[in-house]
Formats: structure tokens, sequence, C-alpha cells
């Protein structure tokens, strides 16, 4: 199963049998007062920064949210995408709950965003899929409905399921969906780890699709969040999770997709990781040696 | 499944549904240059000085180890399991490939040790299986046999069903045995973490029996080596690993137990690991603010 996305020159593979694929999550304001405040004023000067950051930290998708209350999301949005995609050339996940919000920053994007998120809502499913189709982009589905969300994995699949099936229904192709099983506070619902893993494995084999999810969730309420966040998402990734949408600036995210490619047997020869945990100069003398 | 090991009075019991079994791997002098010279010329204060720093740092079992060329292996083991036993009340590993070693080392030895190991040669088994039902004691099966190991992940399975079927011909109950499927390092053996976890699955699941491993294998020849240990062995108690042969007196180590035990939701209320990542003081505070 292989999810592309494009940006006016980059082409991003999601897949099974390849590397992580790392949705950068910093451009949101959701949480972020002081990123809020600056965007409703107008001012993108820390967009700009956080945009480049991941990009330098190794994003492969940005993930544009404007979710500032009282602003005209749907405009801010789409001058966001545009903005952002002025300075890096990486596929845009285009992020918001609000369909307008969706609909100004797909008629903004360049090359095949994914549009995050529709849910298993028939309300959600019956607005979002044909923006999906009429624009060529992929989509993340989150495995809540209108039940809301259900602490039971075998019903989280079951939305997922539905989502996929019904995706087909609007002539998108099954691969343009990435499931979000959701990932439950491993502090309220002490089995998460687990179930979590239970579920990738059911849906890349009974489903055939790519799944992320919000990382960090799993560290609600717990101290030491980022020693959690690490452990698990190499797991995840051992595992079978295809993408997260996290924070690349962390070097201890960074390293955690690193060791779970290691282990998923996806760094080829393992040169990621020797690369980027060659001490300084070791290259060099190496090369000197030979000459 | 439950493997019950005993001291003199404590009991521990590893098994799928409770917090991991860290074996504590410092008393060996493979690899170890100072403490193997020390040992030979009997000098045993850094035995001493791991046995207790390896308590303190959370060993649930301490495994003993006297391979050392050109002394009386057999003897000195029993000696340090006596020396051991004299300072710490934690069940006993006793660990050789040679049998009057593992034969004195289970005379001497207090309550029920784990025997390390025996592999699925029959000329092993043979020997090592009369001994383990004697004392009364439990075995670590290595899955390699007289073909050497296999980088065949089935015929490693293989192996460790045919050990699983034979030891239950000697009387000896199936729990007391526990599987090492061995982990290969991913520098040789790019599939190794993915492989070694549905190896676990199937050990847990076919055969249904506890497992271990030396878990430091899966980095050999890899820089930073501390970073893919900590997260694949997280990965691996997640995936149902239920103890490991290793340092505990190393931070990263513990994080990663204490993590792949929050992830395996074998941590009650999350107690372990919000006790480990109190700050200093805070839980003084706390108290006070209700006195």
């Amino acid at each position: 199963m292989e999810t592309i996305l494009s940006s006016k020159t980059k082409t991003v593979i999601i897949g099974s049998d390849r590397p992580f694929t790392i949705i950068g999550e910093r451009i949101n304001p959701t949480g972020r007062k002081l990123l809020a405040q600056e965007m409703a004023a107008g001012d993108f000067s820390r967009v700009e920064k956080d945009a480049l950051a991941q990009v330098e930290a190794g994003a492969h998708v940005l993930d544009v949210n404007a979710g500032i209350p009282l602003i005209d999301e749907p405009a801010v949005l789409a001058q966001t995408i545009q903005l952002v995609q002025s300075l890096v050339d990486l596929p845009i996940c285009i992020d918001s709950s609000i369909i307008e919000a969706l609909k100004q920053g797909l008629a903004v994007v360049e090359g095949k965003a994914l549009v995050n998120s529709v849910t298993g809502e028939n309300e959600s499913m019956e607005a979002v899929f044909p923006l999906v189709k009429k624009y060529g982009a992929a989509v993340i589905g989150i495995s809540n409905d209108e039940d809301g969300v259900s602490q039971d994995p075998d019903v989280r699949f079951a939305v997922a399921k539905k989502i996929v099936e019904r995706v087909m229904d609007y002539g998108i192709a099954k691969e343009d969906v990435i499931i979000d099983p959701l990932i439950m506070p491993i502090g309220a619902v002490p089995q998460s780890g687990r179930e979590f893993f239970k579920l990738l494995y059911r849906i890349q084999t009974e489903l055939g699709v790519n799944t992320t999810g919000g990382a960090s969730n799993i560290s609600f309420g717990l101290p030491n969040r980022q020693g959690i966040n690490a452990h698990f998402i190499a797991a995840a990734i051992a595992n079978g999770m295809t993408s997260a949408i996290t924070n690349p600036c962390e070097e201890s995210v960074r390293m955690a997709i690193r060791a779970g490619d290691l282990l998923a047997g996806h760094d080829e020869n393992c040169m990621t990781w020797i690369k980027a945990n060659r001490k300084p100069g070791e290259g060099r003398r190496r090369r000197r040696t030979t000459e």
C-alpha cells in the first residue's frame, strides 16, 4: 500500500515497506497561545521559522492548522498554506475541522495534499469526500463517528473499516485514505499501547491501508512525556505504523523514528542510523586514510 | 504462563501478565578483562559491587557466570554463587556452557534457580534436563541446535518447539522452560527486529512459554548501541517479551523497561512510571499541602 503525496516538485510516498513518514505538527495554534495571538494579528514570522525548522529536522510533510477562535479560519488557513509553500517544497497536510477551511486550503495548495481529516460520521464523509475527490487529494480518516470515540478498539476498527469502504464509493482510491485509529492516553486506558499495536496490524492486514496518529496522545497526563512518546513511536513503527503527526524538532522523536525504522527493517544498510550517530569528523578521518 | 523462581526467602514470578523481569547480566567476566583477572586471582570485590549495584538498580534475578579460560570454572562458579547469595536475596541464574559447572552451581544455590542454558542439541538436552529435574530448577532454552544458529526465524521456532516438547519428557513442567529465540544483530540481519517480535508472538501463542534474550545483541556493530537497545527493549516488552538478560545499571535500560511495561499495560495506575519520573521533593511538597 502506497499513499503518494506531492508538493510543487517533490513526491512523498507513505508505505509499509519504506522509512517512516514524519508529518510535522508545529504549525498549529491549538495550545500555542503566542502563535495564536501572532497569527490572529497577521504576524506569520513564527510560522516561517517553524516551517524551516521542521524541514531542517527531517519532516516529510507539513501539517498546517489555523484553528484560532474568532478569526476567518478559511482565509487564514489558505494564507498560511500559501506562505508555507512559498518557503518550503514539501507536501501539505491541510488541518481543519471546518469544511470551508479545507475547501479554501485545497483551492490554493500545490501538488497532492493530505486532508486532515474526515471522521466516520456520515455528515463528515458526505462533506469531505467530494472535496478530496475534486482536488485529487488524500485524506486522514479518524476512527470516531456519531457515537464519539469508543474505548473499545473493535469499535474503532469497525469505524475505520466503514471509512475505507465509503471512500471507494466516491471514486477515491483506497490507498488515498490513511487511518488514524486513535491513540488513547495510557493514563486513562492502561491497555492502550497493546491495543493500538493490534489495531495497526488489523488495519494493515484486513483493510490494507496506511496508518497515522497523534503520537503524543499516549502520554497525556503523565510525567516525562518525551520518554513515553519516544519508546511508543519506535514500538509503533516496528509494529507497522507508517506515519505520525509529530514534532521532528525534538531530538528524542527523531532518534525514536530512526530506531523504529531500524527495528522495522526500513533503514537500508543501517545508513540513516549510522550517519546520525557518527561522531563529528569521523567520516572525514576515515576518508583520509584511504586517500 | 508463569515461571516461578526463588532465592532463600524471595519469590520472583516471570509471566506475561506482569511487569517485566530483569535478569542482571553484570556478573560475567566474558568481555570484562579486569573482572576476569580479578576473579582468576581470587578477588571478588567487583562481583560484590556488581551484585549490590544491580539489586539497587532493580534487578529481579542475577545472572552469575565464571567463564574464565584456564580456571576451575565449576569451583569458581559455585564460589561466586555462594558469595552473591550471601550478599543479596535474589534468585540466581546459573550461567555456564560447562555441564559440571552447572551441576556444582545447582548444588550450592539456594531456592529455585534458573539454568542458563540448554540448546536444542541432543547432547545438551540429555545433559542439562536431568540436572534441571534433579534440582527442581527452571531453564533457558536457546534456539540453536546441531546445525548452529539459523538466520531463518522459522527454523529457530522449530528448535524452540523441540526444546519445549523434550523438556516435558524429563518430567519438567513446561512453564519451567524460558525460550531465548535469539536476537540477531540488525547490522547483519536487517529484518531481525520484526522477526524477533513475530517469534515472541508465536512462542507465546503456539508454545505458551515465557521468553528472554540478550537484548543488546540487536545493536552489535552499530554506533549508539544504547539508543537502539533502549527502543528495542521497550518494543520487545510491548510485543510480549517477559524477561531479558540486561544491565539495569544503565538508566536508558531502566527507562526503556518502565516504558515497555507502560506500553504493555503492566504498570498498574502508571505508578512505577510516575514514581520514577517524579521531580525531587514533589512527593513531599504535595503531602505538605494536605497537612
